[in-house]
Parts: structure tokens; C-alpha cells; sequence
């Protein structure tokens, strides 16, 4: 084969066989096929688009790419879980617990946050000692043990979409349904575990802006996974405003605990328990949705979760005791309250903005490798179709210093918009695709 | 600037400005911007287009990406001729050394021969001692002499060329009217001359392959010339068939002597005379067309074009005997003359056929840096609209050794159709373009 044959092809808009595409992405990885020619070929991708045939073979391509964990006798038990990223997603830090404690075997890689979105890795980060960077083996003894890892990718993991997410980033051809498809599928899969929950978020705070958009990825995730053996379940969530109350790496570990303590902010819990009960369900542990979301509810309310999470801090070295006294969290020097300047119904509270100012004041990375502060983070207690009253307290700012308070104070409070109507809150559940 | 927002903004199908388009060649060249990004915006570019600014504006970064000849007071009389490449293409031998002898100054950078198409550097080289290779104070020294130099394109002119070809030959967008134009105009541009005659070739053996997109890149030439403020007249002419009798590097060297001997094929003659005569239009040498063309075919009948060849050897180190003694330049062992196995009335000869039969032999390039044959060719005695009887001579083989007798043979016999009818022999120009 040639690889300008093939980048023509798909220039052409016609459709690549899974020789041609497996031919190109083992290049890719080897060097055989040099970045320009995967570069020409993404813009191609981008514009012309692939079929679903095409990205199913793409998929299993980047998959097949490099090392795939081996769960063995875990495997019937092991449900994936990702999200297409948000703002104060914390999530996997509560949904993993729950459905660990209910039987699930949690084997999760995840990454770290990039532009507005937050990292589930930098979040877990702000327990003092808690590595992420484990060995395989290590994976999966914790996994047996316990039943709940959360870890970085390790770099022999589908290498191809490395590469090829290193290239798009720079090629402006992320924002490709295929190639979007394929990146979070094909590391899943190489994750090892047969069922896949995923968490597609819409709105001002995530990649996809629409729920058009969103719905669109939920179900092409669930189409590709399911042809490439997965069993595969989606749902579209709402990210318009901030997930819970908390923004930021130390705050958002702080809430996922009040959340398995039993307490925190419903939008959080109504999510969790929704993706936990279908964990349960796609790994067996429940005949039926009614039976899955009782399970949960109750590993919820016994502490049992709580007790997970606990395990899992202590296996991966960190400081257990967060989970009893999270002022053992790293924690800003500086906290300040700001007040609503005026009285009404919160009608808009945008969570790419909130986002891209956490980023801005150093909570996330810009790009690649940039450093970031664990302690700083914004506390919301006014959001969308709450009530306020002037001079009550809006939020409340986590920083480092005061030197960027003004601007900060700002530019939250432009992300807010106010009703004099009553405002209905929204439901944090927009669909559901798969597995039923 | 960033060039992964340059990049997303062509993706997007929007209009580059002329610094956008300016910032992104010059760091092509720098290295600035590295050869995936390039590559993904040529891509972007082949399927999205360019408008006649965009064009213009690249066309004038890549021109001024590198040196520019500097012609100095031998610039009014200056004109240079670029053809877009063909089978059997000795045109450059013949009309240079005519415009040159009726007082236009040709100081022309040529190309090397690659797939199908021959390159008039290989053929000169069939010449014994004669250097392309020459420095640019000998490149001018030899233009005020002589009046014409026909010497390889140096490395300082216009390097944004040769970098974006090499990635374009490898990424599968080599066939973009705006990028073949930008790459045609930018080497002519920085050339120095303010005159431009281009030679569109359409058919089986040239890279247009139809009148139709020949015509669309010849008004696209006229167009964007002349907006870069170079008078520029473009010709459509015939590839359907090779150009002349003669196709190989020495064979087409003894084909374009005997024309300025005042012998050789009709297509040849009036394809050179039309195009040197616009030379000497667009140099001032004529007030009118019917005067240029009365001043080139004096030229030709005097034998002045023939002394103007002879001298322009000499001065690139060549043994200028050939031109008297075409036995002197390099030759092949072996001519085996091939008969016609039927009667009838030549219907077609593929040029396309031709071409890459030669290459296959030996006398082209499969890709850049081959090494050739310059003795290896064909004579063709027969072409379309010409009437043959069986077992008369149809062409004649010139060979480096048996062995690839019989393949070749059958390879041309395929590149032939027969007509029981008369056939009508096709004239060489189809259209003109620009400054009239």
C-alpha cells in the first residue's frame, strides 16, 4: 500500500477498506507513515468525514495499536466509564466508588484536564500522596483487591491515538466526529473491560455546544462500540452551568466526598447514581434498571461507597484521612465571598466561561504540561433557578492570592444572568442511548 | 498569528488575508511552521479552494520567499516561457533560441523530467559537457551576452516552492488549481522577467487532461500573473498525441536542430513560432502580432535561431558540434524499427502512454533523483490523421538493449488506433489567453 494512495482516496470522499485504514494507523505508530502524510489524511478525515464501517475499523485500528490490559476472570465484572468532559465534573470520583461497592470492577484510566475542561488525574491530585501513575501489574492487583482504580493511560495503551491527538491538536481537525469516536473508543477498548458507560456532556462547557451535537456523538459512540463488541451505553447530560456546586481540583474532591457522605448538591447525585446503576446493570449485578438503581441507592446510604473510595486513596498512596477531614486537602490561602448585586431568579450561570476563568487563574492548563494549582476553585451557591436576594452570597472564590481577585470577581460575575421571573431548574439528564 | 487558526480558518472554507497567507509560507520556509501543519492547510486548501486574492497573495509570498533575479536594464527585453509539461515537449530548445536571435532576452530556469513528462534539463543534457547548474552572475553575464540561458532553478529562488511541492507530492494535493498555479508563477515571478509566455498542455500526456480544466488553469495563470504585475499570455495547446516525432532526451534534441535547421515536423515549428512570437510581442521587439511573427520566422529562415543555440551551448560548457553533427550526441545501440500490423488511417497515439512507456524504460524519472537514460526514445513515422499501410514503418525503438524489446514494442503498438476512415489531423494550438 501507499499512503498518498490512501490520503487521496479519502480526499476523494470515498470510502477506505479496514486494510487500508489498520495499513495507515500501524504507520502512523511506526514512523513509517511520517506526520505530514497522517496530517493531510486527518484534514481529509475532517472534511470528507468516514462511515460508520470506516470508523469502526479506525476504532479497532488505534485499539489494536499498542498493549491492551488483560482483566482475565475480572472481565465479565469490568465496566468502563468516560466522559466527554465538563466543568466540575467530578463524577468518576463518586460514580466509581458506588459501583465498586456494589460489585462493579472499576478499571479506569482517565486524563488530565486541557482548556476549560477538568481532569479527573489533576482532581485526585489534591489528595496529598495519591499517585496515578501506576504500573500495570499494580492496576490490576488494585482492581482484584479492591475493585476500583483510577490511573493515568499508561503510553503503551492504543500509542496511536496519542500520536494522532498530538496531531490534530495542532492541525485544527479535533472537532471531528469520527476522529472523536474513535480517540475515546479505542482506549477504552484497549482498557480491557467488555462494557463502556459514557457520560456525553452539552452545552456552554463541554466540546459539543448543542444537544444536536451531543446526541449525535452518544449515539455514534454507541453504534462504533457496540460493532466493535463493547457493550455501550451513553447518555447526554447537561453542561450549560457548572456540575454541582464546586469548580476546581481541591473543591471538587471535597464535594465528591460530601456526596458519599450522603450530603452535596443533588445535580451531582442524580448523575452518579443514573451512571452507577448502569454500571451495575452492564456488569451483571442487576436484572433490571429498577434492581441496579436500588443497589446503588443503597451503597450509597450505607457508607459502603464511602469506604471504597477510602481503599482506593489508600492503595494509590495517598492520605485516607481527607475523606473524614478534607482540610487535609490542599487548600487556598485566600477565600472570598462574593455578594449578588442585585435580587431575582438565576436564569444563566455559564459554565464556559466559569471554565476558561478557572483555567485563566491557573486551576487548569492553557496547554500541555503547564503546571497547575490544585487549591484554587470557586464555590457556587446561587445557580440556575435559584432565588436571590441582593447582597446575598452569589460564590465564593478559592485563590492563591489577591492579586487576581478583581478580575476574577468580574468575570464570574458576568457568567451570571438574572430573571425577575421564577426560573425552572434544569434536570441534569437529557437522554439516554444503548443497551436496554 | 497562529498557524493552527490559519489552518481551521481555510478548513472553515474562509478567505485568508494576504499577511495570514504571507505569515504561513514564510514559516513553511523558516521552519516555523512544521511540515504537518503545512500539510493539513495544503489539504484544507485542495478541497476548499482559494479565491483569485488568496491565490495572488501566494503566489507573491512564495515568489518573495527566497531571492529574486535581478535583471537590471536587460529587464525590458526579458521574457521568460514556462510550459506545463508534456510527451515529446522540445519546445523550450526551439523557441528560445528564436526569441533570442529577434533581440528578446530569455533568461529561463527549467525542471528535470518526472513521470510521464520529459524536462528540458535532462534533454539538454544529452548534449556532451553541457552544465545546467550555472551561478546567477553567470546566469546574467551569459543573458547580456547571448540572450538566452536555459540553466536549473538555483536553491534561493523561491524555496517556499520546493518545499510545498515535495510535501504536496506526498500528501496527495498536487492537483489544486490554486496551488499549481502559485507554484508555476512564483518561480517565473522571481525569475526577474515582466513577461511571461506559458504553454497549457491538454490531453492524455499532460497533466490537464481535458481542454476544459487546461483552459480553467490558463485563465487562472493570465489572471493571477497579472495581478502579481507580469504581462502574461497563455496558449491551450494539443497532448493528445506527442509533440513532433521525436520523444526522449537526445532524439528530441536532434528533432528540435533539424527544426531550426528549417526542416522537422509542422506541429513543432508552429507551435515554437507562435509562442516566440509572443515573446517578442510582450518585449517590445514588434508593434504587431503579424510583425512579430514575420520577425521570428525570419529568424528561423535565416539561421540566426540556429546561432543563437549554437552559441548558448558553447557557453555552457557543451560540445556545440551537435549542432552540425547530431551523431555526437549520446546514442542508442540499439533502433529497431517497428511496422505497422494493419492499414488504415491513425485514429489516436496516447500520449500518456508514450510517456510512461519511456519512463518505464528508462529515459524519465519514476521519482525524483532517478537516474536516466538520455539515449532511449522512439521516432514515431506515423502519428494521428496520417495514412499507413500494412508492414509500413509506424516507429522506430531507440534502445539501450534488447531486452526490453518486446514490452516496449507492444506497449506503443497499444498506444495506437486505426481508422478505416480518413482521419483528420488535429492542429497543435486550441486557445490563447491574456494581453492581446
Amino acid at each position: 500500500m501507499k499512503a498518498s494512495e490512501i490520503i487521496a482516496r479519502k480526499r476523494d470522499g470515498q470510502e477506505l477498506s479496514a486494510e487500508e485504514i489498520g495499513w495507515f494507523v500501524r504507520g502512523c505508530v511506526s514512523g513509517e507513515v511520517p506526520d505530514y502524510q497522517a496530517a493531510a489524511w486527518l484534514m481529509a478525515t475532517y472534511l470528507n468525514g468516514m462511515s460508520q464501517p470506516e470508523t469502526v475499523a479506525l476504532t479497532r485500528a488505534m485499539a489494536e495499536s499498542g498493549r491492551a490490559l488483560d482483566l482475565g476472570d475480572l472481565r465479565p465484572r469490568a465496566v468502563d466509564k468516560h466522559s466527554s468532559g465538563g466543568v466540575g465534573d467530578k463524577i468518576s470520583l463518586v460514580v466509581g466508588p458506588i459501583a465498586a461497592a456494589a460489585g462493579v470492577v472499576v478499571p479506569k484510566m482517565s486524563g488530565r484536564g486541557l482548556g476549560f475542561t477538568g481532569g479527573t488525574l489533576d482532581k485526585l491530585e489534591s489528595i496529598p500522596g495519591l499517585r496515578v501513575d501506576l504500573e500495570v501489574d499494580r492496576i490490576l492487583d488494585q482492581a482484584r483487591q479492591i475493585g476500583l482504580v483510577i490511573a493515568s493511560q499508561t503510553a503503551d495503551l492504543a500509542p496511536a491515538d496519542g500520536k494522532l491527538y498530538a496531531l490534530r491538536d495542532v492541525t485544527a481537525t479535533v472537532g471531528s466526529l469520527p476522529l472523536i469516536v474513535s480517540s475515546i473508543l479505542s482506549k477504552k477498548i484497549a482498557g480491557g473491560a467488555p462494557s463502556i458507560v459514557l457520560d456525553v456532556k452539552a452545552g456552554s462547557g463541554a466540546f459539543m455546544r448543542t444537544t444536536d451535537e451531543a446526541v449525535k456523538l452518544a449515539r455514534a459512540l454507541v453504534d462504533v462500540g457496540t460493532a466493535c463488541d463493547r457493550r455501550v451505553v451513553a447518555f447526554v447530560s447537561r453542561m450549560d452551568q457548572p456540575l454541582g456546586r464546586a469548580v476546581g481540583n481541591a473543591v471538587e474532591v471535597r464535594e465528591a466526598i460530601e456526596i458519599l457522605q450522603g450530603n452535596g448538591p443533588d445535580d451531582v447525585r442524580e448523575l452518579a447514581l443514573t451512571l452507577a446503576a448502569a454500571m451495575v446493570r452492564l456488569g451483571g449485578l442487576a436484572s433490571d434498571e429498577p434492581e441496579a438503581r436500588r443497589r446503588v441507592d443503597a451503597c450509597l446510604a450505607s457508607g459502603a461507597a464511602l469506604v471504597k473510595l477510602r481503599q482506593m486513596i489508600s492503595a494509590q498512596g495517598g492520605d485516607a484521612r481527607v475523606v473524614d477531614d478534607p482540610s487535609l486537602l490542599r487548600t487556598a490561602p485566600l477565600t472570598e465571598v462574593v455578594k449578588s448585586p442585585r435580587a431575582g431568579y438565576v436564569e444563566r450561570l455559564d459554565a464556559g466561561i466559569v471554565g476558561s476563568t478557572l483555567t485563566g487563574l491557573g486551576a487548569g492548563r492553557e496547554k500541555k504540561g503547564d503546571a497547575i494549582d490544585h487549591r484554587i476553585g470557586i464555590m457556587f451557591h446561587r445557580k440556575i433557578g435559584d432565588k436571590v436576594a441582593t447582597d446575598e452570597p452569589l460564590f465564593t472564590l478559592h485563590l492563591a492570592s489577591a492579586a487576581r481577585l478583581p478580575e476574577a470577581r468580574g468575570r464570574i460575575l458576568a457568567a451570571y444572568a438574572w430573571s425577575d421571573r421564577p426560573v425552572e431548574s434544569p434536570s441534569i439528564l437529557i437522554q439516554k442511548f444503548g443497551a436496554r
